[in-house]
């Protein structure tokens, strides 16, 4: 089938998602290899985004897709949630090896959402308590408390929702500040975090939810000392700590989890992605020991179908070996470097760049309308220069997305000096189009 | 690695689902093939609950694992849901094909929960409406909605959780009666509905959801007439009728979609399980050309990173072709009848035989404690001689699951006349622990 033809069908006969589908004229993808994608008609494209800050290890791995050939001769692609494994051994066993501290039980799901939703149940009937904290700046999945817990606007459609959700602000807002150190932000956020947790309840808490790094509302790690901070606020109130690293964990911050950057340990551990980096659908949720002894004798009153999938976790098991014995981990923290050297360069150059970050292989520049830093689309909205922008590195091969202001660099944590040199070639160009845009 | 070590390393390293997990006895399994499953050490399992009434077409099929190496030598084995890929066309095609009626476009999902949270999104958002309506005797999933119109008890620990979600009785209710003829229930059950509706206030009401034949909770068809009676109650208020046919669908009951029994079709139809036989997961909505046509136009405010999955696509259309081209559809409504033979002879054989039911390979056999028909187990417990009777089965290699005073017999659907007759020829000899504990 050709490019036309794939389009037509797809539009005719599925569905999209977060969109109107009328007006979208998706690319045709028909094979992808290292960090490169193909359509049908042989026109490359650099994946910058690892699809959806997912495909850590790059695409169509060889090892992998030969591992993934010997589990189907292994003839155990499916067993139920209540059959051991032995997949289901090893890969539990090896990641109460790879996570560190006292995380040493897991809870295989789909995605991350369905980490997140079985981590909610898991620490409402561990606490015995009902309302869960997050924060604005979230995204945490799009089943129903998964999305209550989200603070972004693709929560609004789902309102009014689940009671027991209790959002507040990160300690680093858009636009409102708590300080302008690191020091005082973090001091003044916890300051204002304690208010709203006495004003809450404190035994009316079971845990609060971060995205450790911001995923997709900014690529933003948190300021120095508040994980820390945050750890020590919760275990005054027997609050639990769940860091969701569905997007930064697995190698995406140039450590193997983000929180390993900020010194503090949580108690769930929610991931997906870079778990299988999406060669088949995997998420989990690892517990500390206590709250497995609690489920020991205790109902878990969460399951699906899917649960601890064996050929889906035969696949996670050689995914992480590739990802360790190759050290992408390690390569994702040595690009980083480069990538901040190549974001510092195109600030310099460009009038439109108001911003930049980027931690590992996790990174983001931010677009501004004039040279006072204002944003150049609102939020939750968009700006015609943007959308021009990416029109042109979908013409010239490089694979992205933009989030309202922001540019998503977040390529394979496999990619080399010169690939990623070549992709900040694309956006370097990209960006006179947005400069074109600037006022004053 | 041999049971034990496998069984004792994953409740050391794994959470387990719907359970304490200190007290459980895991089997463990290495391989699977057809319908049989075996164990490190070589025991064989008779499985006849197609794992979860998922693995549709048996287990490790040669024709789909080799379909599985060629789309991993195809190298697409992953791209973001914005874009559009071969699979995804011809899927999309070949499910409108194979649905009936005006149902021709899906949105695809990790399994049947996510399905369903998304149906409910779609629902809410193509009427307008909030309120959805669901019944007692029903599983819709985990996630937090479908959690929600489940009405089995799981959902309590899911509780308090999202406004709008109406829970009413069945049609069939487990001892209250809306009659004693299928005409009798039908008229009775859709005036109580019309009630309920008008009390709720129709402009609120969204959608219902049913599962087409109900699945966990008691392998239920509805009466004769209910579905088209359903039908023309919800269009008299503009409700949708959206069918769950995640466990009924893709071959279970005799026809691919248990609708086309009943004569009435839905606006939404969810699907998984059987659409990939548990291969790889996947879940699936579809819905009419009204629906498809409205979300051209408006945002569908759902997705996720695993939306139509290139590779879990591939497994899906080679285990529909598998299943068509060995007929296993029609081997299913075959079986039904060596299935109701084999459950008449163990009702007239057994005093502990309540009743049982069958549609298509999609069967259930009822147990009572006292010639009077008095449940073996109240609802949501157990009863130690149904225990003794499962812990008979294990050790007689017969797989299966039991739901309070209900036995489960749900094979893959390419079992052959003379494996079903060895399943049931186990669960005779099994019959005989619970006719022990009949009184009288």
């Amino acid at each position: 089938m050709d490019s036309r033809t794939i389009v037509e069908l797809c539009k005719q006969h599925t569905m999209w998602s977060w969109s109107k589908s009328g007006p979208l004229q998706p690319l045709a993808f028909e094979r992808a290899e290292g960090v490169y994608l193909y359509t049908p008609e042989g026109k490359r494209y650099l994946d910058f985004n690892s699809q959806l800050m997912s495909v850590n290890i790059g695409h169509s791995h060889p090892k992998v897709l030969a591992r993934m050939k010997e589990a189907i001769d292994g003839h155990m692609l499916f067993a139920a949630p209540s059959a051991a494994t032995p997949v289901r051994a090893r890969l539990g066993k090896r990641l109460a090896e790879l996570v560190p501290g006292d995380i040493n039980s897991f809870f295989f799901t789909l995605g991350g959402a369905e980490a997140n939703e079985n981590a909610i149940k898991a620490a409402r009937l561990y606490t015995g308590r009902h309302k869960i904290l997050s924060r604005y700046r979230s995204y945490h999945g799009a089943t129903h408390a998964a999305m209550q817990m989200t603070g972004d606007p693709r929560r609004w459609a789902n309102e009014p929702g689940a009671s027991g959700f209790i959002r507040v602000m990160d300690p680093i807002p858009y636009d409102f500040s708590f300080g302008t150190t690191d020091a005082e932000r973090t001091a003044n956020h916890l300051r204002y975090l304690e208010e709203v947790i006495q004003y809450e309840g404190p035994h009316t808490i079971a845990a609060m939810f971060v995205e450790t790094v911001i995923g997709t509302n900014g690529i933003q790690p948190p300021p120095a000392g508040w994980l820390p901070g945050l750890r020590a606020l919760l275990d005054k109130y027997g609050i639990l700590l769940v860091c969701d690293e569905v997007m930064c964990g697995f190698g995406r911050t140039g450590k193997l989890f983000a929180f390993e950057h900020f010194g503090a340990q949580p108690d769930i551990l929610t991931m997906a992605k870079g778990l299988t980096s999406s060669y088949v659908p995997l998420g989990a949720m690892g517990v500390t020991d206590k709250i497995a002894a609690h489920f020991r004798d205790n109902v878990f009153w969460g399951g699906l179908t899917y649960n601890a999938h064996p050929f889906c976790l035969a696949v996670a098991e050689a995914v992480l070996d590739v990802m360790l014995e190759e050290d992408m981990v390690g390569n994702a923290a040595r690009m980083q470097h480069v990538m901040l050297a190549e974001m510092a360069a195109l600030k310099a150059r460009h009038p439109s760049v108001r911003d930049f970050r980027a931690i590992g292989l996790f990174g983001a520049i931010e677009l501004q309308k004039d040279r006072q830093g204002t944003r150049m689309a609102p939020y939750n909205g968009s700006h015609p220069a943007i959308d021009r922008m990416m029109a042109f590195f979908k013409q010239e091969g490089l694979f992205t997305i933009s989030h309202w202001w922001t540019l998503m660099c977040n390529p394979p944590l496999s990619i080399t000096e010169a690939e990623l040199r070549e992709g900040f070639a694309v956006i370097d160009r990209g960006l006179a189009i947005t400069d074109e845009a600037v006022e004053g």
